[in-house]
């Protein structure tokens, strides 16, 4: 094969299907069984939802209506076992229920249809699919929190480097580095809390956009399919979709937190850092290069983020400025949700697993957090407190004798009291308690701070939230 | 002038600016005092906190904390009467502020610095303004949503066109389709609600990254200054986003929903649709041809989204795998918040006036609803509740109907009862009833639905909550 | 199924994902097979040019290169059959080809990976997939302007309302239109020419990213596979995704222009305009309304620029900020690519279907251009050219004689000429010719303006250029 | 001030412009002047060629058009001294520019707008504007080579570890790494270059949007503003921005690269890397902490990419599905286009500025690269050159010897030759000179490879073409 026979061949693709004409590229841009079927057990429990509704206002008889109620369960599981065909003439997973629930019940089947419409019916099933993804990533992000916990309560008093910039700044914990990773996925967890709880409504019987004059009652099914209560306007049930865009902006936002560990983790298990060892199970290696242990699962956690973002951005893209009501742009938000929701559980999980079987090298940590004069601020501090400078003169001592360590080429507590006399007098044998970087992390006790005993007591207080 | 010349002068901008050599390229680059100073109301007030704070705790004296005070307040009415000098070479609002600050009161503007930093200085203002813009939005919202139901409640019973695809499907009434506004921008609102709650956390104390060893009291500025609580771990205090980020993305969200609008306002108010008519006010003209009322203010509307997205992904970009704490990637975020803030504050306020002052041409409306078969699915309903079809043969028995109208050029309640028993032989005259537009609307009586006196109850259940 | 059955197999699916250990999450997220086998082709294609190459520099002997070369043939031709068996412990369609090779041919089968690597591998291939997508877009574009030049031709004199914020400016041709869309893809398929030459650079021999030490022939490969050179820096080769990233962001360009027509022929398809009828082909209908004609091929391909601009976002966000060379989130980049690709082309192909046999109702365009005033600015032209007034003295009597036309309820060359003159006395009766829009339009000479003749002569100099 | 003082700020801000009333905010979200006054000299530059055209066909008398061009240089010149004065009320540059033009000329000005109208105006203006950009991209660019070539020359043949996955892969050498975004940065240029030239048409003489029944020479216009020619569709020339766009795309593409070298920078100038030393003109210090050189310039880089992208998300956003021809929502191409332009411009200046004064610490990077095992696939092609091992087979005699050294503690060249011979009897003294990192850098020769002679000539390819 030449480069114009890989050229050829893709040009065939396209071509042969132009050949096809225009039957055949109309079905491949409008089907959407391909992608849809997803939905087949929302569908299933709504129509079971609304059947059972259509029987007690009287629309349907009971008999009619166990049919059908039984007919979709028989639906179900001939979809779950694999037995089901599902065909692309049918166009989408409706109809192919439906279609198949006539063929076991006949006539009743005929009578599901009544007083909905496929607009309301879609709006329903790819809602309660959205809200189980919520459910999911907030089983996902508590699993995620606590594998942070016991990460944290392992060394809640190592020292390592806190960094700005990706420097040195002050030391900090182990366990208190850990512990802000359990900050942001609580948010975000309680983001997808906030979401579940708005798009909780029900838009059945919106039917399809003016509401219908079967007298329906949406309340029972709204309450049958677990939702809060049914959503107050028909129009706007079935054109809106700012439910997904609020699933993926949490999405979004929890990726931009995996990315930010991720990123952690590639650093700190660099030849350079070795700051932290991840199993074997999450990383990759090379057949001759044996300490290569490439942080394979990280940098795909680390590019998740432009994914789930990408879907984002596509599906307000595709939003923008579409007049009310249903317009077929729309059906491009189920493959966007699809894939992000994927990307976000698969990212979860595999970071749930990475972190939980992470190895710090804790000596490595420490050696890095006592070097480069890490514990200046604290020199500084002192000067506050036990002399009573204001705050930026003392600012300015340090830094005297910072530069004082340094063209001697050593470390501050490798400075003599009578050398620190020289820059301020003031200065008494304590302050070498407070250069130690262990006295450091301990004194910093302002809630929320780095100290072993602050990080022990979020521990604490988290433990119970998180089962 | 020629092209060269303008060529030039672009170069010569670049050229010039690189000829002044790395100083000014990176002042360029690094100054963020150009922007940030919009932070000084929030930047005065969390200083003014730390200083009573610090005296509560006896870090500072009463007298000290007594003069920052007073000082901060000058600095205040000095930025708001405009003759506060901000300076560059004091790159941000922080320094511009102490350094005034200490010009004023002296020593005790040194001290004021103690027990903080800038870290956790920028991440309490940020996020005061931030928040200052969801209780903005919310009110912006709020008073959107109550010209929506002026709107709603002058036009209950008004009938129009309700489409999908941009087709007329089915009538709804005007009041209806004014009221699925309402629901959009109420959760837009609730989305601000939880982000503010959610941010309402105070990082003050959180210092440069680790906490601090001064006996501060967190919880003390954190009420000061109206936050629930203060945020419980240093390190995610200052380096976090995710708040402008959960801000950034409900203003999208709100956005799509204003261009959804906008976009129809535009279709609208097209001489093919004539349905509204935009005062003037909100549109600009044409000297030479009076029956143009170019829309620009709708079309402007249009575009924020556009704006506002760029912004939620610009900062997504920002901080996609920045390895913790801060980095000075972050000061990136708040251009990007700014700009959409202004630009969602600013489409709130003028879709609201626009909205205030449209008219609908309630002729114009009608008569289009009335057209084109848009009573079928009341006729295929009367078949399923009067002659107890299965639905999906009476919407048949409805297509044949609708096919024998369309060859006689007529539309369905100029065919005879004769003509329709011929289709269908239990047809009676009650048919006719049904295939008015008006007792259409007024028998879409499902909650939610767009028949008047569902409309009217969603208004009576929006008017108190609205104020 | 209730409602918390949905929920359980939701999570049921991730727990259960989860309960099969790490093993499964992170072959899930790091199998590559399941989307690159689309490569296939583009693999053999690259790894029979290296062994040609091999041979040809006597790395491999002849017979060796001949066994790899045939057997190649062998696999591709089970690949293209369907009899290949796809293995997922493979990983990727590198390893998957090259297992199968060697059970093949045997020992000769090890020797092909000699001066290469899967780093360089997947570059060229990848490369090469996307030097086809060029063509194929190049090809698809083609065709496109060709139905846009047969519309203009039909039509290069019927007369349209030529809008500016949807509001009736001026007349222009329906040919001018057309014509106004070759320049659009025109331009875009110049930017895929422009691309595909910027990329046809071969990387082959660029090793794992250092180059290797084998005498290979690196313009020899390159030649093979069409590339007019070998790229210039190895750890360039390997690393950068640019490319990717340069196809992605023309098929947005060109995706935009494709959701400009497809919004226009939603609009022009809406009762209220009636300006063109699409074909059954590309549109949906009701079974019971049958005016209904949903334009959901136009409605899909408005939506297809949110699709290809969010695959373009994800790689970007991707690419942001790695560090060189070679790291496993750029793995992400085939999904994204594929998506856009095939979007684009089935946009493509799509949009030349429904160009090629839409109707446009002339009549209704005519009546359309004819309304309101839109010779206005043919008026003030004549009395700047006729009378020499300066043209901001015509614009202000021309507004003069629009607003008394107004007021009288009437079209401008409804005017009698004494009620011209009294706006302004050196208005002759020449001026009716120029208020008619066929003059109108037949005035508009200037090169690339919407004069019949002006089309035609954009026609003629198309015609040949697109074959 | 307290908390609830910052909000009612906040609310004032917007309540009081609400206040204001409709007027104060249509000008608001309606007038342009403020950003668009950056477009002076290319307005005033077009309102010349348009002048002398004028006069050139007859249309103007050449003292009119003497006076217009004279008085606009006027106009330019007092735009460029700061004397004029722009005002809101006239909206935008080019209403300011012809009413000052006209004060000083008086009734010539008034003939100045013959032919031609806002809307080409602004879509010449706004071109030309780019297409500057473009140049100074190009120039930028060409720079930036300049510095990463002279980093190359110097450091040729010092050697560094090549990373894949940030962990040592092979040995390279600093020049060839230094050249790698030499072509990076050379295809971002010719980038710029194909869209200077697809974009370097002039749209001047489209007139409102369908051209002109005035005798203008298009032709003569685009030759004044060296344009390449005119544009050939009226409609097409001010209803499209996919130059800006295509300049957008292309600067997202040159910031991705910069985000890369950025955070390389970041990364090297870390504590446990110390591959490079910033100057201290791009890094900021801490008065404290010395030791500190946050490269802040490199993070502000890093993050531009954000920026630059979220602008080329916006322009996507606001075109998509717009109508023909020009509608308001266009005027938000402005001041992201400005804004990206500044932030390329701007961060390519410090990029250059950065790499020109970086040193790299050669003997860290030398220690780096000579460390773990990182010769081994030189040793397994020492085995299929010498040996003629199949590949595969190589691989795996090498990974057995670096399993032996390993477990030894020690490196492949520590092995002695008969631990060597123990895993295969084949292997010779001639090993140990494959093993050293400078031999193994010397050894790949392959064209682009990273050998310093290699990487000799590329520098050789580049310096002439750079100038």
């Amino acid at each position: 094969m030449t480069a114009s026979d890989t050229s050829k061949a893709a040009n065939q693709m396209w071509g042969g299907r132009f050949a096809e004409g225009p039957d055949a590229i109309m079905q491949a841009i409008n089907a959407s069984i391909g992608f849809d079927k997803r939905l087949y057990a929302q569908d299933i429990a709504g129509s079971r939802a609304h059947a059972a509704m259509l029987a007690a206002t009287g629309i349907l008889t009971d008999s009619d209506a166990r049919a059908i109620g039984e007919g979709l369960l028989t639906v179900l599981s001939e979809i779950e076992s694999g037995q089901f065909q599902f065909k692309v003439e049918l166009e989408d997973i409706h109809l192919n229920v439906e279609s198949r629930l006539t063929e076991i019940v006949g006539e009743a089947g005929k009578r599901l249809h009544t007083g909905r419409s496929r607009n309301d019916q879609v709006a329903v099933d790819f809602r309660l699919w959205v809200r189980d993804q919520c459910d999911a990533a907030i089983t996902g992000l508590t699993g995620l929190m606590r594998a942070f916990v016991a990460q944290a309560e392992a060394g809640a008093d190592w020292v390592m480097p806190g960094f700005t910039h990706l420097q040195t700044a002050q030391p900090v914990t182990w366990g208190h580095h850990m512990m802000a990773y359990v900050e942001m996925f609580a948010r975000d967890r309680s983001r997808f809390e906030d979401a579940r709880r708005r798009m909780n409504e029900c838009p059945l019987g919106a039917a399809a956009l003016a509401g219908t004059g079967f007298p329906i009652d949406r309340h029972m099914t709204a309450a049958a399919l677990g939702f809060d209560r049914p959503t107050a306007n028909s129009l706007d049930s079935v054109s809106d979709r700012d439910f997904a865009l609020e699933f993926l902006a949490a999405s979004s936002i929890c990726a931009m937190h995996l990315s930010r560990f991720a990123e952690e983790l590639v650093i700190w298990s660099s030849a350079q850092f070795r700051f932290v060892r991840l199993s074997d199970k999450w990383t990759t290696g090379s057949s001759i290069m044996p300490q290569k242990k490439n942080p394979d699962a990280a940098e795909l956690l680390r590019a998740k983020l432009g994914r789930i973002l990408g879907a984002t951005v596509a599906l307000f893209t595709v939003m923008k400025g579409l007049a009310l009501t249903y317009s077929k742009d729309m059906q491009e938000d189920k493959e966007q949700v699809f894939d992000a929701a994927d990307s976000l559980m698969l990212g979860l999980a595999a970071m749930t697993g990475m972190v939980g079987d992470m190895t710090a090298n804790r000596d490595t940590l420490k050696a890095a957090a006592a070097s480069g004069f890490s514990t200046a601020t604290d020199l500084a501090d002192w000067l506050v407190r036990s002399l009573n400078l204001p705050f930026r003169e003392a600012h300015h001592v340090t830094g005297t004798l910072v530069a004082l360590a340094e063209s001697k080429g050593c470390d501050l507590p490798d400075l003599s009291l009578a050398e620190m006399n020289g820059v301020h007098p003031g200065i008494t044998q304590e302050i070498y308690s407070v250069l130690g970087v262990e006295n450091s992390v301990r004194s910093r006790m302002s809630y929320g701070g780095t100290a072993p005993d602050q990080v022990r007591a979020q521990i604490a207080r988290w433990k119970p939230l998180l089962g």
